[in-house]
């Protein structure tokens, strides 16, 4: 089996790969070839016994989509984004990314011609969704962004839909969740926060809250993330049918309820290094997020998540932390 | 105040210019400009004392978007599209219109900078959404197309949402029922028998049905078309909100039910014209469209439409037969 990532060298991309070497599998199938793009060169793919290529591309450059398919890959996992905030600082590069070069790869699959048929992962987001919204979202409803980001996600998955309908590809789009609690340096987009106000405390260092505590948000943790993708990859089209786009199950939770669950789990010191700094960019971005979703066709179709905010929290001092916690 | 008609030639095209010029005005201001567009020659608008304009152009050629946008007009009407059934035997031809046209429109108002901010209304259709359908579809039902012309429309959309709400434009997106009954020829659309199988009884000529008659469908006249479009041009940004697209209101019924109209209008002789004909594609496109509404923003809003469909064969007989039948 030969899987292409895009944005492989993200966090979601890493943590992907990682994966897929370790088990050495995908739908019971050995992975014998991996194809690794991004804009920045990703890692080769550590303890991996098969073909490995490394690429540094950008898709929505004329030629990279067509490169990046030229070798037939059997699953796609397409995870290259412009995050939230810098689709909505940078319009044009947003839509150069986030909608020409998805279409590019899109474009790409079907150029390839009818004997070409593979399974085609995309990572949309729940900022597909926007306000006002119900109680609990459910699968039925209608998906009106208020960033262009989720505009472009939305398209996205109404593109990858028609691909799936017309026999080009086989299909599935992934909602995820904020991911929580991210690794590393805080990137640019707009829900950075809701994983530094965990990550950095755990660390020994202060962090910035942007927003009130009341909002209340929608979380899954990396490994989770993870999870879905795979699970994905092994959904055939018959349990999908033609609504190939799902909302992934996650923690609905607000952000003093997150700050409770770091005191529980790591103790009232570390909690104490969240200051509030309100930032009125990330509030307008965050209000027209969505919060809680009835994700019942997920659930149904197999995905799975954590069931407290404290397990996400766990499972970053667990993959992340090596277990432990900065006093 | 300069009006800008793309898809000018087409059949609601004409019926637009017709009652702008009979008018004379547009929002209480009068009209001195008209600039008609499409890919073959508009008609100069007949008893028009402003200026006119007629442009034979293919929107999604090169510097196209831009010739048509250089103007300012202060309301666009953009009705340009491939239609359904011809959108979904040629992939490329639905796309490069339907998508790539309505975006380069977008982008080329977006080019000429902050001072411009025009009226935009666009052309959307039922067909985004698919089934399967609740008894009636609510405004919040999610957009799942099945029909590649549906997944364009629905992109446009998303694309005249994210535009209006960054402030390059004040887009009001109208989803048109079925329009019945089309004057004049068959066209492409998958929906033509809709119009045929009343038409062509009424004009003395035998009518091909390509369906079941249980087929429940969601119609408005030409007439009532063209007020959507006028009425959406006068909707304040106030008072539609961020939800820019908005289901039109309709008379629901089925087949049989039009059939049954048909001979309560113009007699038993006339609606046996009609030759049933099952069509494979045709049952397969329209078995995925929607057929029943609760169009209640739109009707908040003060579009208005036909009581019944008698009162749609009627607003035919009208408009298009001088009052006469053939017997």
């Amino acid at each position: 089996m030969h899987i292409l990532i895009t944005g492989a060298a993200g966090m979601i991309g890493r943590k992907l790969t990682e994966r897929l070497v370790k088990s050495g599998e995908l739908n019971g199938q050995a992975i014998d070839r991996l194809t690794l793009a991004d804009v920045v060169a990703p890692a080769a793919p550590a303890g991996f016994s098969g073909k490995a290529e490394t690429l540094t591309s950008d898709l929505s450059a004329a030629g990279e989509a067509q490169r990046l398919v030229a070798g037939r890959p059997d699953v796609i996992f397409h995870l290259a984004a412009i995050v939230s905030g810098e689709a909505e600082l940078d319009f044009e590069k947003g839509y150069r990314i986030n909608l020409d070069g998805t279409r590019a790869l899109l474009e790409a699959v079907r150029a390839q011609g009818e004997s070409y048929h593979p399974k085609f992962v995309f990572t949309s987001s729940i900022a597909v969704f926007g306000a006002p919204f119900p109680d609990a979202i459910p699968d039925e409803f209608h998906l009106t962004p208020l960033t262009s980001y989720g505009t472009q996600k939305a398209i996205g998955e109404l593109l990858l839909a028609d691909f799936t309908r017309r026999g080009f590809l086989d299909g599935v789009g992934v909602r995820l969740p904020s991911i929580v609690v991210r690794p590393g340096k805080p990137n640019k987009a707009a829900s950075g926060f809701f994983s530094g106000i965990i990550r950095e405390p755990l660390a020994g260092e202060e962090a910035v809250l942007p927003v009130d505590e009341s909002v209340l948000h929608w979380h899954a943790s990396p490994r989770s993330a993870v999870g879905f993708l795979v699970h994905a990859a092994g959904l055939s089209r018959e349990s999908l049918g033609p609504r190939v786009n799902l909302t992934m199950p996650g923690v609905c939770c607000t952000v003093a309820e997150q700050i409770a669950a770091l005191k529980r789990v790591a103790g009232e010191k570390v909690a104490a290094r969240i200051r509030r700094t309100p930032d009125a960019l990330v509030m307008r971005i965050v209000a027209g997020w969505p919060s809680r979703f009835d994700a019942r066709r997920a659930l149904a179709l197999g995905f799975t998540v954590e069931k407290s905010f404290d397990d996400i929290i766990r499972a970053h001092i667990e993959d992340e932390l090596g277990g432990r916690i900065a006093a």
